[in-house]
C-alpha cells in the first residue's frame, strides 16, 4: 500500500492554530501568535503546515481550528482554505475541545472518515518522510481503530517536549512498524530526559495525531464526557448571532484540557509510529536561536544591517535597523515598533513572566 | 574683590562646541554631537553651559566656536546669542585653532579683554562655586599675565581625564590660592591615576582656561606660529563666498592640535586654580550610566516604560518604547529610529570603533 492509496480514503487534515503568542513576545501578540509570523522563513508556520499537507488533502477536506480574534489573519494567509472550514474558538481551552470541535464537524459530513491533527506551530523538514509517516499512521488507525500518534526520534535530552515510551511492536502498516504507546511522560527534568534517551525506547511526542473520527469521538465520550456532550450539540461555524452566543456560552463552561492528558494517557488502544522527519517545536526565542543559521560569531542577526565588535552567540530581531553589538554574549535582542526586549539566552521562558506582568498592570497595548 | 567686580572688567566667555559625536553614537551623530543633545536633562549641555555663564557675561560678549554643520542647531538652542558671535569652523582641528580663532576675534574688538574658554560638553553642578573659581582665575590672569586653568579636585582614580600637578603657591586672588601648574599629564593608566591621587597634589584638567587675550596670542605666536599666522589674517565670520573660501582653505592647511599639548604644556607662566564645583566630562555611555539616577535594580531606564526580570546594572535609552529586560546585567542599550546598540558596560569606548567601521563601509546614513 502506498501513501497515495491511503490518502484516497476519505480523510481530513485538521490544523490546530490556537496559540496565544506569549512565548515570542514582543513580536508575537495576542492577535498575532507564533504560527502567523514569518520570522521563520518566507512563509509563516501556518502556511508551511498548509504546504506540507496540501498534497494529501483537497482544500475542502482541510479544517482550521483557531482563535476567533486570529481568524481573519489566518484566512488571509490561507486563501485556498474555504471560509466555512475555519472553526473559530471563542476562547482557548487547550487541545481537547479544539479537536472535539473538528471531530464533530467532520462527523457531520463523513462519519467514516479518518482525521489527521496537526499543530500549526512546528518546524518540520523532510516533507516526504513526513507524508510517509502519515500514510503509515492512517493505515494503522484504520487497522486498529485506535488512536495513533507520531513519535519523533529524539536526538538530544530535550526538556521542553513530552516523551512517549514505545512498547511492543503491534503490526506493520504501509511497510513500517507500528508500536504500542506504553507511556506518556510530561516534559521531563534534564536527568529524566537523559534517562529516556539512554533507555532508547522513548520518542518525542509530536502532538500530531491520527485516528478515525469514530474512534476519537468514542474516546472523548468515555474520557471527556463534558466536552463530548457540550460540543456534540452545537454548530461550530455559527451563521447567526444566536448561534454565536450558544458557541460562546458552551466554550465558557468547558474545562481547558489537553488531548494528551484528557484522552491519550488514558485510552487503551494508543499506537505510535516512529517518524523519520526532522521536527522542532520552536517554542521560545532560545529555540528560535538554535534553529537559525549563524554567522562566524555564532550569532543570528536578523536586522537591516549589523556591526559586531567582540560579541558572540546573540540573536537579534530588529527588521530595518542597524544592530551594533559591542562586547556582549549570549543575548536575545528583539525589537518591535513599541517594545525592546533584551534577554539572556537560556532565560527566554521568562518572557512569559514579562507578559504576565504587563497583563497584571493592565498594559493591554503591549499584549 | 567680589565676583561681580571681576566680571565688570571687559571679559568674554568662549564656548567651545566642536565635538564630533562619536562617543554617544547612535544618539549623537555628526550633526548632532553630545553637547546638542538633551539626554542629560531638560536643557542640552550647550544650553547648560550658556546658563552657567549668562550671569557673568552679556550676550554680546559670549562667543561660540562650533562646527559649520552644527551651527544652525546651536543657534536654535541659544536664541539670545547674537548670530555674528558664532564662529563656525569648516572642519575640526582640535582646540588650539578654535581658541586662536576666538582670541583673534576678541582682539579685534577689545584687545585689553580677558577671555574664559569653556567646553560645552561638561556636566557641572555647583554654579556658584563655578563662578567663584572663574572670578579667582580672571583675577589671577590679570595679575600674572599668564595662562590660567581650573583644576578639579579628583575624587577617584579616573583614567579618562588629564591631570595637572599643582606646584608652589603663587599668590591669592579674590581670596583664593593660586598655584603654579607644574606638570600636565595625559590620561594616565589606572596605576598612574592611583599614584596621582596618592600624591595629593594632582588635579583633573578641566579644559577650562582663563587668560587675557594678549597673553594667549603671545603664547600662540611663540608656540604655534603656523596657527597664529594663518588665523591672524582671516575673518572668522565670513560674509562673502570669497571670505568663506579663504576660511576653508586656511583651516584645511592647519595642524590639528590641542591647546594643552600645543601651548599649556610648554608655556612658562601657567597657573592653576583649584575648583570646588562638581565636574564631569561625561564622555561615554559608561560615564552617562554613572551620572544617571538609578532604580532599585541599579539600572537607569530612560524609556516609555519598563519591565525588569532578574536584571541589574543596565542603562537603556529608548524613548517611547517599553523596554523589557530578562536575566541581563551591566548592559548599555541605546535605540534610535535607525540603530539599536547593545554594549557591555565598561566597553563603551569601543562604540567609537563601531562608528569607524561604519565610516570604512561608507554607511554615511548612520554617522
Amino acid at each position: 500500500m502506498t501513501a497515495g492509496q491511503t490518502i484516497d480514503r476519505i480523510s481530513y487534515g485538521v490544523i490546530m492554530a490556537g496559540g496565544s503568542g506569549t512565548r515570542f513576545w514582543p513580536v508575537s501578540r495576542q492577535r498575532l501568535p507564533k504560527h502567523l509570523l514569518d520570522i521563520f522563513g518566507e512563509r509563516t508556520l501556518l502556511q508551511e503546515t498548509w504546504d506540507r499537507i496540501a498534497p494529501l488533502f483537497p482544500p475542502e477536506r482541510i479544517l482550521l481550528v483557531t482563535a476567533a480574534d486570529q481568524k481573519e489573519e489566518a484566512a488571509r494567509q490561507l486563501p485556498l482554505l474555504p471560509p466555512e472550514n475555519i472553526l473559530a474558538e471563542p476562547q482557548g481551552k487547550n487541545t481537547a475541545p479544539a479537536i472535539a470541535l473538528a471531530a464533530f464537524q467532520i462527523n457531520r459530513k463523513a462519519p467514516e472518515a479518518s482525521m489527521v491533527v496537526l499543530p500549526a506551530d512546528q518546524l518540520i523538514s523532510g516533507a516526504e518522510s513526513f507524508r510517509k509517516a502519515l500514510a503509515t499512521a492512517l493505515e494503522a488507525a484504520r487497522l486498529s481503530k485506535g488512536l495513533v500518534t507520531l513519535g519523533v526520534m529524539p536526538d538530544a535530552p530535550a526538556t521542553g517536549y513530552g516523551y512517549i515510551k514505545r512498547g511492543r511492536e503491534r503490526f506493520e502498516a504501509a511497510g513500517e512498524k507500528v508500536y504500542q504507546a506504553e507511556r506518556f511522560r510530561e516534559k521531563p527534568s534534564y536527568a529524566e530526559a537523559l534517562e529516556c534517551l539512554a533507555e532508547g525506547c522513548y520518542l518525542w511526542n509530536s502532538g500530531i495525531f491520527i485516528w478515525e473520527v469514530a474512534a476519537i469521538l468514542t474516546a472523548l465520550k468515555r474520557w471527556l464526557p463534558e466536552i463530548y456532550q457540550t460540543l456534540g450539540e452545537i454548530e461550530p461555524v455559527p451563521g447567526t448571532k444566536e448561534a454565536q452566543k450558544r458557541l460562546n456560552e458552551a466554550y465558557e463552561a468547558l474545562p481547558a484540557i489537553s488531548i494528551d492528558y484528557g484522552v491519550m494517557e488514558r485510552a487503551d488502544e494508543v499506537l505510535v509510529v516512529p517518524a523519520g522527519f526532522c521536527w522542532q517545536d520552536v517554542g521560545s526565542w532560545d529555540a528560535y536561536y538554535k534553529v537559525s543559521p549563524k554567522d562566524q560569531n555564532n550569532s543570528a542577526l536578523k536586522a537591516g544591517g549589523s556591526v559586531v565588535q567582540d560579541s558572540q552567540g546573540c540573536l537579534a530581531v530588529s527588521p530595518g535597523k542597524l544592530v551594533a553589538l559591542v562586547g556582549v554574549e549570549n543575548l536575545l535582542i528583539v525589537e518591535t515598533d513599541d517594545v525592546l526586549l533584551v534577554c539572556r539566552r537560556g532565560d527566554s521562558q521568562s518572557v512569559r513572566a514579562v507578559v504576565e506582568e504587563l497583563q497584571k498592570r493592565g498594559k493591554r497595548e503591549y499584549l
